[in-house]
């Protein structure tokens, strides 16, 4: 099979490997659909020491085994694989279990390749109506639904969104759909454009009016949208960190303790309320596609996802 | 009156000054000890820029006016001065009030004198068997009980507190008499034997094993202090960070997103609870006094409070 692989020199080359053979509890999954990410983007600078084949985001169908209950079902799959055994797993958070593997990032090959293995366990099967260019956004929704259980979100003042990028748009409309007064605020026109529809309240970062906000997200992946969160939430309020940066944020502590505020760090989310609203269709992701390439031009996709200011860049996987 | 004055060179001398004149609703108070916080010591290093009479912690005696409700009781009293109509303070969040001025901090002077002034709604009786070098510690015992606000505190598995300064001290004392598991990581054996009559489980920091906890306090007043709660902090847990530094903590932003780690800052807390400990002998501070200087040598007080490992320095005002 065909997989974009990146080598301990963070090269990615497109390489042809035999596919991967599922172990006991484990189907093997034929990639259709692979959106590229800004932590694939990070990993090929180095971030968590990766080697092997890139991506986590994708939908596809189960091939294999033969007797598996999943045969021939369009499925997604979340990305954190646990071993269902140690403390945090049994406490309920096998999303952070001691010995995970996360597909395309930790220990474990993905999904930027004709097929992936993942445990049965990992499945969700993707409702009849949502295509796969929607579902493949089936991952990074979850990511945005969790800002949900990341804080108590105010629903009688506005919460505020840093960051127009892909996540950053996914949770402005995650939020505004269940009822908040959500303001976004980005540096790109193009894309504040495309949270409108949702009913998202948009800036341009240097034209947000004053006043504090009780909530704030910050899903801009910069160290300037951090500062701008921690400049504008209230005493007492809530920042939720939805990214991470290369290099390191200069805190001023004195920004935390003396308004009492709380930083609270938000990584993956829960599949089915993804699916759910997906099936819904309360939310359409596709307007984010920027850009689509056979896995045969992954090489040419990445560089292209690279690119200031390009939104979600997706691989089809099917030739 | 004498008092201690921070000038605009953050220089600090004895000044003879008129005393205070209450505004209305507000009293005189008679200070007769006061003590030395960290925030004092940070004043002088460009804290804040404050500029007049410095101080937070004080017992007294209110001599004015001579119509007052409050006149010759026996008093502390909270440290932000509120302006009871803003929205923060309509919320409930007095202390965040938007327009506040805090004793001996900002905009307002402070107790390093013979006198000080304060409105009548700051004021707290003390309990008649609390003696005045126990009552002063009553706004840094605030300080401590507040962490039970800034968390949901874990009673089956122990607790970390970093640092065995005053406040780790306070805090780790706290949390113990209610039935928590504390664990105290140090770097004074001296200080350390302190937190044991109270069940504590000590370590000096090089030697604490290894493990994570539910919930970490950060209460050592230095960068490295913090590093060891975000390393020893388990995933969806807490940081309570207590203490401010000068410069800037160098945050990695996925040692927050990973493992979805929150970071709480908390800063002042309600006199009440401090009051009823007090009153009723759970705690008694006294142990943590190091020093105790006549205001009229403040100047020394200070300088001798500045000493690494020092504990509390009190200032008998009554002299």
């Amino acid at each position: 099979m065909l997989a974009l692989y990146c080598d301990d020199n963070r090269q990615v080359t497109l390489k042809e490997l035999p596919p991967p053979v599922p172990g006991p509890g484990e189907v093997l999954v034929r990639v259709t659909m692979a959106g590229i990410c800004g932590t694939d983007l990070q990993i090929l600078r180095g971030y968590h020491g990766f080697r092997g084949v890139l991506g986590h985001e994708f939908a596809g169908v189960v091939a294999g085994p033969e007797d598996s209950p999943w045969l021939g079902k369009r499925v997604v799959g979340e990305i954190n694989v646990s071993c269902g055994v140690c403390d945090l797993c049994r406490a309920g958070l096998p999303r952070h279990c001691r010995v995970r593997q996360v597909i395309g990032i930790k220990d474990r090959d993905g999904a930027f390749a004709h097929y992936l293995t993942l445990p049965e366990a990992n499945l969700h099967e993707v409702p009849p109506g949502v295509a796969d260019e929607a579902a493949v956004f089936t991952e990074p929704l979850a990511a945005a639904l969790a800002v949900k259980e990341a804080a108590l979100l105010p629903l009688s003042s506005p919460l505020l969104v840093v960051g127009d990028g892909r996540l950053g748009l996914l949770i402005s409309w995650v939020l505004a759909v269940s009822g908040s007064e959500v303001h976004l605020a980005g540096r790109h026109e193009a894309h504040l454009a495309l949270a409108k529809p949702y009913g998202v309240i948009t800036y341009l970062e240097k034209d947000l009016p004053g006043g504090d906000y009780e909530v704030v997200v910050e899903a801009s992946g910069a160290a300037s949208g951090l500062d701008l969160a921690l400049a504008r939430v209230r005493p007492r309020g809530t920042v939720v960190v939805k990214s991470t940066y290369t290099g390191r944020y200069p805190l001023d502590s004195a920004a935390l303790v003396v308004p009492e505020v709380r930083l609270v760090g938000s990584r993956c989310g829960p599949f089915a309320p993804a699916l759910r609203v997906l099936a819904q269709g309360r939310i359409d992701p596709r307007p984010l596609i920027a850009g689509r390439f056979p896995l045969s031009q992954g090489v040419e996709a990445l560089a292209f996802a690279q690119q200031p200011g390009v939104l979600k860049v997706l691989l089809d996987c099917r030739e």
